[in-house]
This record gives C-alpha cells, structure tokens and sequence, in this order.
C-alpha cells in the first residue's frame, strides 16, 4: 500500500481515531479546493456515522485577496457567525491543502500579525481543551514541490506519516499512543529539559506541568508528546536548525537566546524582517508556549509543513506564544508558531541528566 | 460585450444592487465548486465593501452522496448551526452553479420531498422578507447541456440575461424596476386574474393582496412581478407547457385541475411519479402560494434552470407550496414549485376582464 493516501481510509481514520465522530455531532470541515477527493469521502464518513457536515471553504483559500481587499474592520476583527459556529460544533475537521504554499509571501507581516490578533478568540476556541479539533493534511503539487519532491513521491511519503501503509491504521495509531504514554510517564516526574545539539544549550523547568499524547487526534498525523514549560523558566540559547515556512514565509536558522523565559535576542538568517515582526505580536509572542518531542518515524526528513516537520522522531520543538491550557501552560498570545531543532546530528536531550532515548518511541 | 458573464461586473452588480452589502455586514455565500471564478471575485466585492464573507460548500454540490449516506436523523432533521448562521447573517448569495443537472434523477422524490420538508425552517428564514437574499446563477457545462446550447453560446445567453451586456447594468435594472412598478400599480387593483392558453383556463383571486417587484434583488437575473393568489381561490385548469427540472427530474406537461384552490386532478406527461410526491409533501403542496409575471426580454428561451425561466417576458408561472408571506399569500408548506405557463403563442392573462399587455415591461 506504499501509494497516494487512500481518502476512504483516511475519511475513517479521521472519523473513528481522530474526531470520534458520533451521532447527531456536528461536524465543521474547512477546506481548500485541491483535496475534493478526501473531502468528499469525509463528508460520506460524516453521513454514515449519523452526523452532519458542515463544509466551508477556508479562509486560507483567498489569503492573499484577503489582505489586498481588507480594511481595518476586518483585519481587527471578524464575523461573529466565525466564533458561534465553533462554540456550536461538536467537532472540526481543518484540511491543510494549499495551491500555493507561498500565497502569503509578498504581504507584509506586521498586516498578518494584526489579523492573527484580531482573530484569536476564534484560535482559542479551536484549542480549548473539551473540543474535539483535527488538522490533517492532504498532498497537493504545492506541497510536494515546498518539500522538493515529486507529486507521486510526495503522496507516498504522506501515506507513510498517516500509517496508511499499514494494514490497520487504527491498531497503529493505538500502539504508538500507548508506547507515547510510557514515555509520558517518565517525563511527568521530570523537573528540568535540557536541549544540547550544536549552537543550542538551552534549560526549561517543567516541574508539575502535564504531557499531552498527540497519537493523532488533534493532528493527524501526529505522533509527539507535547507540554507547556514554565513561563519564566527558559535560559540558555537554541538554533533550530529545520526551515520553517509560517504562511509560505522562508525563515532559516532562527537563533534565539531566554533570560528568565523571554527573548532577549532574535535573528534569522532568512527572513529576520518576519521573526521580529512575529515577536512583537504581544507580551506572550516573547515567550514559550509549548515544548515538544517527536516521536513519527514514519516523518523521516522536514518537508516544509509544520504539521508533519515537528512531528519528525530524533527533533524536539518549542513554540513560541500561546500554550495548550490543559499542559499547565499559562501564556497567552495570539501566537503559536512552532520552531524545530534537529537532534539527529548530536543533538540530545535530557531530564533532570539523564538523557532521554529517542528512539525508544 | 456579447461574451460570458464578466465576474468582476456580476460580483459588483450582486453586491451593490442585489444584496446592498454595508459595511460590517456578514455575508454568507453557498458555493459549487464550479463557479470558483465569480466566488473569488464576489470574496473581494465583499472585503471591499468593508463586510465579512463567510464561504460555504453548498449542499447541493454533494446532494447525491446526501442521500446515499444519511440515515433517518439527517433525512428528518438538519444541524442547528444552519439555521443559527441563516438568523445572525444580514445576507445570503446563493450561486446555482451545477456539474449535473440531473445529480439526484435517481433518488425516490419521497426521500427528497421528506429531506425538505425536515428543512423547512432552512428556507423560510432565507425567504424572510427583512433577510437580502440573492439567488443567482453562474453558467457550467451542465447548465448549458440542459439549455441545449454550447458553453460559449450559453454563456453569452447568460450575459443578456443578467443584463451584463449593457453598458450600466445597475441602469438597467432600476429601469426595469421602475417599469415593473408601473405594471404593479395596475396589478394592484385588480380583483380576479384569469389565465388563458391551450388547455388552460384558470381563476384566481388576487384582492388585496400585495405585488412585489423582482428585479435583480432576491434573483439575479430577476424580471417578473409576483402575488400570493388568494389560498381558496383557484378554479378550472392549467397546462404547464414549459418543462420544469426540480433536482434534475425531468418533468414536462404538468395540468393541474383546482377547486376552490385545491389541485384535485394532476398528472403529468414525464415524471408523473415525482409529481405525486411532491403533492403529498404536507397540505400546503396541493395549493398555489404564488402568481408571477416574467417581463426580462434578455430571456428568449427556457433553457431548463427555473430561476431564468419563470422570468421569461411573455409567460406566467404559478407555485405550488408556499407564499412568500410579505405578498399577504398564507400558504405554509415545505414545498415550493414554480411551474411556469407559455402565453407566447396565443395565451393571455386578463385583470378583471382587462387583457395585459405583456410587451409593456
């Protein structure tokens, strides 16, 4: 089954693992025009499970006319009806299917900054805690060609992130959630992350704070244990070595240094304009929201979409803004933009000392 | 300007005639996939005028896998989120924009039939009289396969239709309305509206009750003025000549024979069965809630899409199913049917003994 990731499977994987889809639920499905195929098997699965899809076309879609046609009223806020659909929802199937990765590339950063403000009840509901919220991804020409592969190779290499290639995804997704919890029980007695690889020594306190097991659920794929460290705890600096491409923007080896928790010093080899634009978002865009550890083997290079790169076993990543409330994690931002350090060339990572196995997951 | 509907024009006519889209306004657009090209232009019209586009995938655009999948709940209700929307929303576009016309031509009418009848308080919130809502149509493949013309030819069709290929649009529109509103003043003090054609002789009364002008608001194209008949009014026959396509079934040469605004005879030449079952949605399917005069000349021909054809100058259409309430018309039912009667050749529609000169508008 090493193909293009079948969208009937995927439509069950995403109905029965991730969203637990039961009756009467309604069901919102964002989309983009390039995944018909997969949308139209959800919208199927959705039906057959006795609930009721509700599809909208992503704002992602007209990104870029967005910000040429919008004026102050929409860039500082947004339509009502956007944040009680939500509130209203059972539950909310994102599709990540771009044309073009790069759409966002030539607007200025401080407008996307303002909007993500303006829009942040709407982020904050779609991660509260008690809604059931998946991103999944389907491979577009966009997205092959942002990962420097070809369109055949690329849905292949998807396949394999979402353990499709396996004969029963369900049954996988299972065991790596429970080899995922294992690891959670050593990491909750931890006190303090260590993060050591080259340019990188960086000490986070995560006394008391809960791991999360993303064995696919919220993303999907997923495969990472994820918490919110300590606000004030971050010294040290780290160089996070994997390209990260936040609304099609190229951004290259972030260097960032923490005293007492915040960014005393930011620079990036590419895209620098962007990263200082981002970390003037509000107070919480200087500090850290989330450290995680990927555990995916089927992720074995960075492809350019965060969603599959941080999930990536032998990486650890730490985002900046917003935590997961239910890690512990208090701040608070509009922003929540993940970062990726490469441990697989030296890198490791310990708690309280004692290193931890990547590959045990 | 003898060419297919430019978007950008038909996007500025929707939104400064149709809709009156204001500053701040939430605007919900239902789509099909094939009218992408007017949708990305309407999103920028929107944004434009300083209101919230909201993107929705219409229902239509997966009808038949609707009711391949839905269980008895999907049939026999909808998801609350819809109804929510259609109430907090200031204004609706609908673009009908098939890849089949004929996409539910297999499915038992009676499962259609129970579907509407379940989403009745879905269409009597978008037929709100204080709610801007605007059907219109964007030309498709399909549209024009139904039509009988090429794509090319049927664009053009389209053009003239929506009064595009005139050098001021909204011009024309306002003259058409105020033409309609002389047409109106007449209608208005009439007692008794009797139609006469081929195989078709019918009374109907009209005292009192309230004409609205259609011209480009609630439809784009639009070109026709409507009542509410009086519910108990309706005697002697009708022949529908103009074949009607409700969903795709074919259904042609429709008589209806009422007593005292009953249908109590009714068959039809093709889709005989289908007609049965719409009259069985619920009681107010047996009884007429609308009375239109189509008056838009750019309409020269039926080409199989209600929306144009019931404005067709020179025809008359009647609906079984309910009244739009601000016309005074008291019919309640899940239903509503335009069926539309040809005058062109040798018909006529009398007010009170007075013929109407359908060339005055």
């Amino acid at each position: 089954m090493n193909a293009a990731p079948d969208p009937e499977r995927l439509a069950e994987l995403l109905c029965d693992w991730s969203l637990e889809v039961r009756e009467g639920d309604q069901v919102l499905v964002t989309m983009t025009l390039q995944c018909m195929e997969l949308v139209r098997a959800v919208h199927g699965a959705i039906l057959e499970r006795g609930a009721f899809p509700l599809m909208r076309l992503s704002p992602t879609e007209f990104a870029e006319d967005f910000y040429r046609h919008a004026g102050e009223r929409q860039l500082d806020s947004f339509a009502p009806i956007e944040l009680d659909e939500l509130r209203a929802a059972d539950c909310l199937l994102g599709v990540y299917a771009p044309a073009n990765t790069s759409a966002l590339a030539g607007v200025d950063p401080t407008l996307i900054a303002r909007a993500a403000r303006a829009r942040a009840p709407l982020l904050q509901a779609r991660m509260a805690a008690d809604f059931r919220s998946c991103g999944t991804l389907w491979p577009t020409p966009a997205l092959a060609q942002q990962a420097r592969m070809g369109d055949t190779e690329y849905a292949e290499f998807v396949t394999r992130t979402l353990f499709l290639d396996r004969a029963d995804p369900i049954a996988a997704w299972r065991a790596l959630s429970g080899r995922q919890a294992e690891l959670i029980g050593r990491l909750s007695l931890g006190h303090e992350v260590r993060i050591e690889a080259p340019g990188t020594d960086l000490r986070l306190g995560i006394e008391g704070r809960t791991w999360i097991n993303s064995d696919g659920k919220g993303n999907m794929p997923s495969g990472e244990v994820f918490t919110g460290p300590h606000e004030r705890s971050a010294n040290g600096r780290i160089r996070f070595g994997i390209p990260s491409n936040p609304r099609g923007v190229e951004i290259e080896a972030v260097e960032l240094t923490f005293v007492d928790g915040e960014v005393v010093d930011a620079r990036a080899a590419r895209g620098d304009d962007y990263l200082q634009a981002v970390l003037a978002t509000d107070a919480g865009a200087r500090r850290l929201g989330e450290l995680g550890i990927g555990t995916n083997f089927g992720i074995d290079r960075p492809t350019g979409s965060i969603l599959l790169d941080e999930k990536m076993a032998g990486t650890v990543h730490l985002a900046l803004g917003r935590s997961y409330p239910e890690t512990g994690g208090c701040n608070v931002s509009a922003l929540h933009w993940d970062l990726i350090c490469d441990l697989r060339d030296g890198g490791s990572i310990t708690i309280d000392g004692e290193p931890l196995e990547l590959t045990a997951v």
